[in-house]
């Protein structure tokens, strides 16, 4: 896209966390823009029961990350707010947002993107729910990454009860929870929340929880201070040695999963997204949750594990992540199969510059500054005050980046999008929007 | 009682686990003796649903000690079992406890102690339930103090439901304890426990907890390890040096109720028996439960704080503690007015020397070694290997022993059997059994 001279006309699919900051700095640097909203409300994953199916909000949800944290810069989160929110109060705060900014005016709800085809000489044409057709300068693609279930594929068959943790909502919904045998496969935070709400005594549910690459476990609390108060990276220290430390510390947090009988993790500290629980531990160490290695096979109501061992269970909750779709485009124009997808900076394919995604990484601690991070730069770009650098240079510091942020990580789509928070804002602000400005004005 | 030339025959009131170590000791002494119990079953307080009513276990309780510190020494917990038991295994371990020694032989069930009448002479006449009169020459009041409910009492009336945390089962016995308004009074580990489980937003009921004399919070884990094994005191180095030393560590555990919104504790830390609990911190943070300070009036449904605040709510759920009663004793004869009651060594009533009561303290880290402990006291002494000192002396003792175990501590019903088991225990096996042995054969 070259620099233009008026704003180019914007198309932001979403207005969720990444469409809603997407919006409110195009808005700021004077970008006419609309946004596509398949649901009646902002706020996508934290919009509890969303109707248009993209919230995988259980009722008892709290964010992993503290209101310390969690705030965009712009526009900090009431004092009143509790440590660590309930998802009804990020919902409030995200209303609270789009109304100081005036962002209402400018989406579109209950008309989401149903196609997005890239115009031969750049640019695109959008057909909207209602099946009306647009064309567009610039889009942005802010859809989430949270709400496509991706299921775990063992061999066998399950006669029991399956279902995925996004359609999970307390225990009594969407099934009867209650006096079941109960096996919950994965170990992320949705994995941790749905173990230890099953596995109160009170429902008198037998629950066990399977993991294949384990995880590291921190507490949201560390001596009456929110954790990721003490856990942020520095920017101007290598990751590497910084994740070396960590490695040492972790013993003071009781981190390893294996001190409560789970498995040995495949990856080092902090090089995967821990895993946020203080009741996890708890409630293996009470025998109320059975750890166990990786499903091998299913037979019948029998799950049979890799260390030989079997149970059998009425249910399987899959808390095993999500797949990144964008289902407005055509496959072979674009996808990211098994997650992976090459972007600049997160943010741009190299050789597209008039599309840009928002959003798309497993930010550590949280995706909410990093969104505001990301949306920033799009502004920027969008009227041309930066300018991106040659598709070449795109795809060396995309490989770079990779190396940086997910080196030792098993290569899984759980972690591919593996992400630093710290070091990723310093970079930009720092390096990359300078001299993105330099590109630009040279 | 003077040296016996024969073992006393003697009863023992209660099949919990002071009656059971009692039992268990004196069989090992060869004591002939008869245990009272007015259930079908052993195991008192943790026969969860005991018919005889005295169980105050709630379905999901598990013990807040770990295994490694509540094991009797004689009869170690098995292997299998989790850090923290459940209340069920607990029950099943008292049980093969009461196998192993062959306790059951003489327990009569279903047959309490009606009536204990001291013989002008000395000796006792039991009057059983079934009505039958026999005479004992010693008798062990091990009937328990966490039976009967002590309910805080403030000015007004409340219209809502009220229960005692005594009678509290589940989120769903005795009451609906769903999207209810809840104020939960007390901050022992019942009303953390308690409080912490109806707060689950699963529930969608509206948590307060309100606490007077506020309490210090520790975890049950620290660093992966169950927190009380760093928390054993020496019993060689003064018990006020250790709390000062605690005192200052205890930052690191994050136990300052004041951090998540509590009232400052009216005692310094381990003064009095802490909380134990991973998830009140956490809950408190999420805005799950609203601390309150103490209540001021009830009226209606409203109930007034201290602070001048108020609130509407449908359930007060009263987790204030219990009386430590001896309904088979005339009242003018004994009693605990106000849970006070001078014992020496909490054993002897200076006095009356065919008198022991087992398990009256509230022992940290728990009463399970405690127990065991002074029941290692009653063989001994019940067979004439131990002597006690005159009655001036025991008062003198009793009144040191006070000052060093709850020196600090504000008096109130709660807080007046506070006692550290390691600093007694050690007290008791190299100080007062052999002194007393030397009395004894002087």
């Amino acid at each position: 896209m070259p620099a233009p001279t008026t704003p180019p006309t914007t198309a932001v699919i979403g207005a969720g966390i990444s469409g809603l900051t997407s919006a409110k700095m195009l808005g700021d640097y004077g970008v006419p823009h609309t946004v596509f909203e398949t649901s009646d409300r902002v706020g996508g994953n934290w919009a509890f029961g969303n109707p248009n199916g993209h919230s995988s909000a259980y009722r008892s949800l709290h964010i992993d990350t503290s209101k310390h944290r969690l705030s965009f810069k712009d526009f900090p989160m009431p004092d009143s707010y509790p440590d660590f929110p309930h998802h009804t109060q990020i919902k409030d705060y995200l209303d609270a947002y789009a109304d100081a900014f005036g962002l209402r005016e400018r989406i579109e709800f209950e008309n989401g993107v149903q196609h997005a085809e890239r115009l031969p000489d750049g640019g695109w044409e959008i057909t909207d729910q209602a099946g009306a057709t647009r064309r567009f300068d610039l889009l942005v693609v802010a859809n989430g990454h949270h709400w496509d279930p991706r299921t775990a594929e063992f061999p066998g068959e399950f006669t029991g009860e399956s279902i995925h943790s996004h359609h999970y909502i307390d225990p009594t919904e969407p099934l009867d929870f209650k006096k079941k045998r109960i096996l919950v496969v994965g170990i992320g935070n949705s994995a941790a929340d749905i173990a230890v709400e099953l596995s109160s005594k009170s429902l008198q549910n037998e629950v066990t929880l399977s993991t294949r690459s384990s995880a590291w476990i921190v507490p949201k609390y560390m001596g009456g201070l929110p954790a990721d108060k003490y856990f942020a990276t520095i920017p101007q220290i290598p990751l590497h040695w910084q994740r070396w430390v960590l490695q040492k510390m972790q013993v003071m947090a009781g981190s390893n999963p294996e001190l409560y009988g789970l498995p040995k993790p495949n990856h080092k500290f902090f090089e995967a997204h821990p895993t946020q629980s203080v009741e996890l531990p708890l409630r293996l160490g009470s025998g109320d949750i059975t750890p166990k290695v990786n499903v091998s096979r299913l037979d019948g109501s029998t799950v049979h594990f890799e260390d030989g061992t079997s149970g059998d269970f009425d249910i399987i909750v899959y808390a095993t992540g999500y797949n990144i779709t964008f289902p407005f485009f055509d496959e072979g124009f674009l996808s990211a199969p098994e997650n992976h997808i090459r972007l600049f900076k997160r943010m741009f394919k190299p050789g597209l510059d008039d599309l840009v995604f928002m959003g798309f990484a497993q930010a550590t601690p949280t995706l909410f500054p990093f969104v505001e991070a990301q949306a920033r730069l799009l502004g920027a770009y969008a009227v041309g005050r930066y300018a991106l650098p040659d598709p070449t240079e795109m795809e060396r510091v995309i490989d770079a980046d990779q190396q940086k942020f997910t080196g030792h990580v098993l290569d899984r789509p759980r972690h591919t999008q593996q992400l630093d928070y710290f070091v990723y804002e310093h970079d930009l602000r720092t390096q990359e929007i300078p001299a993105g400005l330099r590109r630009a004005s040279a």
